[in-house]
Parts: C-alpha cells; structure tokens; sequence
C-alpha cells in the first residue's frame, strides 16, 4: 500500500513522526510536509510566489519532501509531481497537535489536506489530538490508530466523503462515530498597542458550544474520554434547502 | 440595516467598490477589507502576526477599514471589533474577480468570508463573477444583485446556511438555483529550475468537470450565460453515511 502523509504543523512536529512510525507497518510511506508550522490555514493554497519541493530522507519504505507552502500545497505537490502516474491508496494528515472537531474543521490545514485528497478520488483520513502542547503524552491515541484505519478502508467509503478522526488527551474509553457539533468562537482578540501607539490585535479566542447537551456530536465524545470518528464531505451544497428556495419564483 | 462587506481581493479591487455602491442604496455599509490580494487563502485566520484594524475612509453610511490579515481574520475583526456589540443584518462579500463555483468552493477566500459571516449566525452572501481582469465589465452583472440579496432576504434562512452567487461574465439570461458541480484540479504545477539550479514550482492547473451533462450545476448555469445561486451549509458532516458506518463494529 502507498501512503501520503501531511500535515499542518510542520515536517519536525512530534505528531507526524508518530504518524509516519504507525504507517510504515502497513505500507510504503511518502511524507510531503510544510518546513514549519500552518496551523489554521484552512485549504488555503499558493499563487502569489513559486513553491519549493525537496526530498530530505530517503530510505526502503520511507521518502520525506519538505515545501515552503501550505498544507493544501503540499498534498498537491505529492499528488501531482511525485504521484503523478499513479495515486496513493491512502492519505493520512497529522497527528495534529490540537482539536479539530466542531468548527475548527472549516480553519484547519489538516483537514485542509484531508479534503485535498478527497477532492483527488484519494481516501482521505485525519487525526488530532486535544492538546496543542508537543510534549504531550501520544501512548494512549497510538494503539487506535492502525484499527480506526484498517476500519475505515474496509468501508471502501464512496467518493467525496473523508474521515475526520479527533483524540482526546488522556486514557480512551474507546472510539464512537460522531457529527460536527454546532457552536462559534467569540471574544477572539486580544487588543494591544504597539510602543508607537497604533493598535494591534492578537488572534485568541473562546469556544462556545452551541448543544452542550447533545450526546452525538464529536465535542460530546471528546469530553466523555472517547475517540471521535466523524465522516465528512466535500460537497457543501444545501441539497435539502434547494427545494426550499425552489417555492420562490427566481426570474429577475 | 447595517451591512458588513467583505473580499480576498483587497480594499482596492474593483469589485468591492461595485458591491458597496449597489449595497449603501439599502443600507449603512461598513467594509472590513484586506489590504492587498489574498486569493486562493480559503478560511485561513492569522495566528502568528498581530493583526491590524485601520479605518481608512468614513462618510455618513459608509465606513472603510483595512488589514493585515486574511479575508476570515477581516470578518473576525468586523464581528468583534467593531460590531461587538450588535451584529450586522447582512454580510455581503466579493465581488470576486474569478468565479468560485464547484471545487473552488473549498479554496475561495471570498467563500471564507461568507463561511465566518454564517458561523456567527448573520445572514452571508459571496457573489464571484467569471473573469480574473480587474477591467472586466460589470455592467451585465449589476442589475442583478440587489434584486438577488432581497429575494435571499426574503427566504429569512435558518442558521448554518449561506449563499454562494456566481455570474457570467458577459451577457446574462436570467438566475437559476444550482449545486455545487464536482470536479478537480489537475496538472497543477509549471516546473521550473531556478538560476542557481534548485527545482521551482508555480501554481496553475486546468479544471476537469467530473458531470459535465448536469443540468443542474453551477458550472452548467454559468456556461449556459445564467447566474448560478447556490446554497452551501457549514456543517460538512456527512449524516447519511454515518447511517452506514453504523453497521461496523467500531470497538477497539
């Protein structure tokens, strides 16, 4: 089995090497990562300046790129320049380091590659953990992480749909399928400024959730110690609310 | 009604200026802009830089900011900056220079906008129009928004929806109600080697519709001359399947 691995965070976080470690046992692993950190670049990509892709480390089974760009960049530069004669069987992003359940899916560059792959016809599976902190324990998520993939490739899961895959920081009750959780970030900045007197602010932010008590939601799971599984796609389209609209005459 | 206008083509694109003039017939427009072009930027926000807020031109019913940021980080800034107190009525953002119809959904800063209008529960319209030159004509496309933003208006949305209104670039039959067409990406790169014989890489890329014969697309709309209104939704869960993933086992 071929398999991509990105993520947002960069080619030297801890995650991703835990990640690639997991991976190797199963198949031949291609790391394409960003030199640094991107988290919340969402699927942002690169236009405005020309992109880099080097190969850092090269041995039997295992080849890494590092790229100048974005996480949606770099799944591009593997899906077109290293695989452009035949597609992974797999991509996997992360292990991110923080959360990317509820809202955060819209901003996070791991999913950003997740949905990349998605776009390609590739399945595409990403995994987070709820601590943003490096040094953070990853023994308890490892032993899920070969099960929750060999599971979800035996779905053979039909095009445009992807895996967003969500751990919580400590000991793991288990795994359970789950939605995105309705809620908002308020209170998002931190004025400040500057010693010339101009105003600056500072991204920070409060979660709020918007169905605290619902017991399907991935926020839900998380809390309760519970690995969250939450299938997604890519086609944002209202399907349902077009026959809403379709009641109201549109000639203009 | 008060009005929070937005783009990822900055403060000083052509299309923003149109946007605003049509939308301060109908009400108190303040517009939080990037200051320069930030396409292709998706729901990126800015976590490692402070971000600046400098209102730039103010006359009664119209107020104009700039930034630093993202087109999300300008929204976030507009939200709790300068409506902490009170939400805006309407979001509008564009008018893109560049269509932002199937796939380009997923990447469209301009989509971003509307995405961070409709998590915090304002009513969020992004209109594009099918040609990158800042010179195009527009005149075609004008008659046709206010019109489009009443009739949205009047649908009183529930929450978690927006609108994505994309229009031809030249003369116009008419508005349909579409979906989102599925496609991709390909031949992304133009390879180049640098004068010091390092590898490049410049972001390019043909579109491949995957359903060209639908009737119902918005990429059929817009090569047809019509303008396309598509309803997206930002949770991207995908319930049904989850219906399916039930089936497995999922005890680890």
């Amino acid at each position: 089995m071929k398999i991509l691995i990105s993520n947002d965070d960069g080619i030297g976080s801890p995650g991703i090497d835990l990640l690639t470690r997991v991976m190797r046992t199963i198949g031949d692993v291609t790391v394409v990562a960003p030199d640094g950190g991107r988290s919340g670049m969402s699927s942002a990509f690169t236009v405005s300046k020309p992109l880099r892709l080097d190969k850092v480390f090269e041995e039997p089974g295992l080849v890494k790129y590092v790229s100048n760009g974005t996480p949606t960049d770099c799944v591009k530069l593997g899906l077109n320049e290293i695989f452009a004669d035949e597609k992974p069987d797999l991509l996997v992003a992360g292990i991110n380091h923080g959360a990317n359940s509820s809202t955060a899916v819209l901003y996070s560059g791991t999913l950003g590659c997740v949905f990349e792959g998605c776009e390609n016809d590739v399945l595409s599976i990403g995994f987070s953990l709820c601590n943003h902190s490096w040094a953070t324990s990853t023994q308890y998520l490892e032993p899920y992480i070969l099960p929750i993939v060999k599971k979800i490739i035996g779905l053979n899961p039909p095009k445009g749909l992807c895996f967003n895959v969500n751990a919580p920081e400590g000991p793991i009750k288990g795994a359970v399928l789950t939605r995105q959780c309705r809620g908002h970030w308020g209170k998002e900045f931190e004025h400040r400024v500057d010693p010339h007197g101009r105003d600056y602010y500072w991204l920070t932010g409060e979660y709020f959730n918007h169905e605290p008590d619902a017991t399907d939601t991935d926020e839900t799971a998380l809390s309760n110690g519970y690995i969250s599984i939450c299938p997604l796609k890519i086609d944002m389209t209202a399907h349902d609310y077009i026959r809403v609209m379709e009641q109201v005459n549109w000639q203009i």
